[in-house]
């Protein structure tokens, strides 16, 4: 079976970095896996894509030297089970709170007696190689993400859930919730972060985390985290447009949109 | 009918900067028409993107600041006409290196008596307005691009035909024939560049050009051209992408990817 | 932030017309969004559409001036939030029987601490503009569909939950389970529908009805529904066809569908 | 292999009613196609769809009684030959001037020794019948469109071409190029419809035409037009809608869009 | 309405042979149902496809002489519902393993007062006929699949659960959970199956099995299975392939495939 | 850059196996990539697909062993660049009859100063790695088809055309034009064939056949051909569904469909 770089990675020490779909094309998702990271995650949650689009820009990925990902929605087995059928090497989850949504999400990703995941392999077969199913649980990672209050004051029985092979931290939903709003500063959140970030260690577990640009992430990987995301796909379209802009007009406040023309004729 | 931002940006005196899709996504046009560009081109020719992308791509930039413009893969009367339905304000045509050719553009894009624009306004009634078929000849733009030896040659005819409302100087294929190469120095395609100018100066017809960055855009705006490219979408998403992926694995030649897994299982 | 014009004019004490679309496409979607409409529902319970339909149709009303909603399946959070993301003012919700219901649908639409939505407001953002996340609760519309015995029960109790915008009645469903039958006459539901209004009155909180055409949806507004829905976009269309026929073929029956041919070769 | 009701009708002296499909939707294509027409044309040329779009489509009108047409965007026998093998049963083609072209189109539909259409018959064997090659000749129609002065002043040697099934009028497109503007009134343009009604007559070549509503599809019919056109979906379920608007906000102009909001935040 | 050739084939004492489609494409999906197959399911738990596919083969398959069907991903019964709006004709829904649960899946598949099922017919009614509404319940299959130790356990309690059209057996999930293996031998679950058909035989219930070959298929229809699957479209395309592979490189050995390419550049 | 394989199989002196696909899915052609052949063309002639649908089909391919070729609708130099652009690394191009019509397409699909290919590499860069534009010449392969009478007359002077690296020859369209019919016996081709095939052997240039099945392809391959298609995967598909049917229901003539149901209500 084709090797999960993110594992290789981690086990040898090394950081993963890791880029963040959210435009619904195979086109970028294909450049973005060849930009350099090690692997790419396909945003169901926040992304505007669905399983129509996640299909080709998995395909894609396949393509290119990075590990595809994907982040589900929510924490929906059917879902995740197609996903892993089309090929994804790991799911990222979002609003993992408790132990017991940890292990149900551990479940869905792995064949029994491991778990509940329905045969059926399909594209996963292709992507993998034909002793997929023998050696998916060993390959396939399940990443819970941990961005509540609650997964926090529990970060220590969800670490202790059995099959979980990374955790990812939401550092925005984590802010909303405990600091009130999204921007800094948002110092309980912080402090969270910390704390999530040293349990892990603790137990073993890598942690990686969001983040908006590459030198959060840079900092970040600095501060013990393993798989950091230096923004979407998005975001880094559209702000180097934005710079563009303000190179061309400059004077130009280019972090407010020009002031728009009148809809409608 | 609503007006053409081009226009009356080039009649103000107003330099346009005009962004160009490659991606095929109606969500990363609509980020791209609100990062500050007066205009946004649709790219058909060397974008990876079909009629079928196109429109939701023209729906999604008409919800924006920005003017929606396409690039036709070739001097297709019929495909010009749809892409003009579907609500583009202006056609780039790629390879006009005659008056002929031109002239053909114009009629393409132009409803009788002014050319052969068959009726049928579809899409371009809802963006434009219910006076579109009267006012669309005095609102849509004519851009042939002069990208070959022989447009050089035959610019001063090409200016001259009537109806020709911008020109759009394709740099890296009047490279590639006239220095042999697309990388620089590239000393007779910019002499060309200059000469082609300075024609279109002296027949009051603005020039574009496409440009590679916002650094180059820049440099030609300052030489003269009125409409500057910097650089496709893909482009800027994937160098965005490959600086994140250096400032985070420092000492990593990015320019190259990293050197990739082996394919197959 | 742009402002929810439904909101305005549901304060303005203005009726709302809002059209319904089933068909998966951004061109009829923007031609609807044009017709005068005041607001679009894209409708993915009984609609032939998904996600990836529906991104490119909330483009495209976002070129028109009608305000945008989404009709989603059911009261599945991580999927209303998506299309919250994707650019809906507003989402209502079928099914909902009681204020558990009703609250945890208000939770799904507003960040905290009004509730639990999760942070990333991608296309959002972009529709909305740059201080959407600080707007979005005050601005996005909570609108619960009553349409069982159960809520009719407890309408009372479903409209004290706080963040509920609007009601929405689905007369259908309703006869259905009360009645017994969709058509008319249906005694026992229109007397609930009655109810319901007089509820909605008594509590501040306005009341919209589904209608099967123009004439119904002028006969409910009449009698106090606040935003209805004349039809939907495919019924408009295939019954102007099918009077198109009869004025043709007249004495054809085109209620019902010529004889149709054989299949199959 | 399953007959052409389009011949089938014709040839009992019976009226066709032609749909207009410019939505790209094969819902709507089949809804339109269990209206009660006899058959319906996926436009190509003004429609807002592609090949990919039609092929559905045509699968959605082989599921209802009607007989599937295409309207190709311009003279490609290319293209041509490739909705052929989707399926079509016909094909319009625009812009039909003078014999020569006439016959190119008979050729592109036809297979040798009667034309040149390329073997590779895909869907259309699963539509017509394991029998389509050797019978698609004689139920394939040639239907080219009559819209220019040219073609008017050559009809007659149009006419003679051998291989026309049915020619098309496009009054719009004349009107423009014999009148100078597309609305009423248009008398050069009618008086050259009669004149091509009558040439066709004498040929036994049976006419049609495209029309703006049923009203006037009824009136050409009675003049003697075998095969007409009322309206494009797209103008049908628009016209609807405004109507509806209409009924609803009485005393408001439906026939122009309400006031725009302002467009963007 | 439509009559259900499933239905009219078992009633009849005649077996059903039933493709199973897991490539996202309408064109397969209309050749396969004109492969001389009874029935088509459209499968969306392990088919690489999702609603904005499923609804075109729907179509597609709707042109053919068999009857469609959908695997839903789970019991969820708002996609169910949506899906049946759709026009299939059943629905196999995966992991049904208690009596609780077939009978939520008869309720979502059913109109009031027979089930919940919400009204909103949209394309059924042109697949099933005007009369749709009132003869779906008795037209449309339930059919849950028993692939669970806990269901072969309580097989007695579901068959008893009133509204069970059809059971449908996956070998595969229950092999994997009684014999721990998917590979032959696996006699736990082999007795398991012989021990549900038993069971069905006796409550009346005719019983279906997915299989992965025709041969597999025809050996389970010898043994009492009324609804039998050949294996999946990709199966077949694929094994066809490498068989033709096979006869072109003899010696080569096709099961696996050749050596890959080195993947990159 | 990325060698293509099928320029070393056929210098090494092997055979190569080509798969055609004409369904427009991306999991179809990744399927087929992996299963044995050594190269894969995408039919944009007679497969039921666009652009649209190329795009990730060829990405699809890419993560395959397989090589990924076009076969283009006809000799328009604009689609054929745009499909090199996509990453096609090679095209097949229908009906070239004369010399001058090789020598148009070898410049399509050669940079200057070998043609005039457009610079604009985009996906092609993914695919064959960063130096794809200078090597991009002697690694895309030329590929006309040799499939009309006048081909054949004029076969010794196509072949003198410089940049032809393989003829590819089309037995249907060829049987019908010589023959008068595509069905076997059909002498007059194949002694064109057999021609053909001489006088590409005297010239150096290797030369395919497309085949009906894999059979045939052997008896090809042994006569001579260097590069043989198997069939199209909707053959493959359809004909593998039908002979399950054969086997499930023995006796019934599954050449022909079963007795297809009413169509319609």
């Amino acid at each position: 079976m084709r090797p999960n770089q993110i594992r290789t990675r981690l086990e040898a020490g090394e950081t993963v970095v890791n880029a963040w779909l959210s435009i619904p094309s195979s086109y970028s998702a294909e450049g973005v896996g060849h930009s350099g990271v090690h692997s790419v995650t396909v945003d169901m949650q926040h992304g505007m894509l669905d399983f129509s689009d996640a299909l080709p820009m998995l395909q894609a990925i396949s393509a290119t030297p990075a590990t595809p990902l994907v982040r589900v929605p929510n924490l929906d087995p059917a879902q995740i089970m197609r996903l892993l059928d089309a090929g994804a090497y790991g799911v990222i989850c979002p609003m993992i709170s408790t132990p017991q949504q940890a292990a149900e999400l551990v479940s869905a990703c792995r064949y029994p007696p491991n778990g509940k995941r329905s045969f059926g392999p399909s594209r996963s077969l292709l992507y993998g190689g034909p002793d997929y199913v023998t050696k998916a649980d060993e390959t396939v990672m399940v990443i819970p993400m941990i961005e509540t209050a609650e997964a926090v004051e529990r970060i220590e029985d969800i670490l202790a859930v059995d099959g979980i092979d990374l955790i990812y931290l939401g550092p925005n939903d984590l802010a909303f919730e405990l600091d009130g709003h999204v921007g800094f500063p948002r110092p309980k959140s912080e402090m969270a972060l910390v704390h999530v970030l040293d349990a892990a260690n603790r137990h073993g577990v890598p942690a990686g985390i969001f983040c908006d640009s590459a030198e959060e992430a840079r900092s970040r990987a600095t501060a013990g985290f393993r798989f950091v995301t230096p923004g979407t796909d998005f975001a880094h379209l559209t702000r180097s447009m934005r710079e563009a802009v303000g190179v061309l007009m400059d004077g130009a406040d280019t972090e407010k949109p020009l002031a728009p023309a009148k809809h409608g004729y």
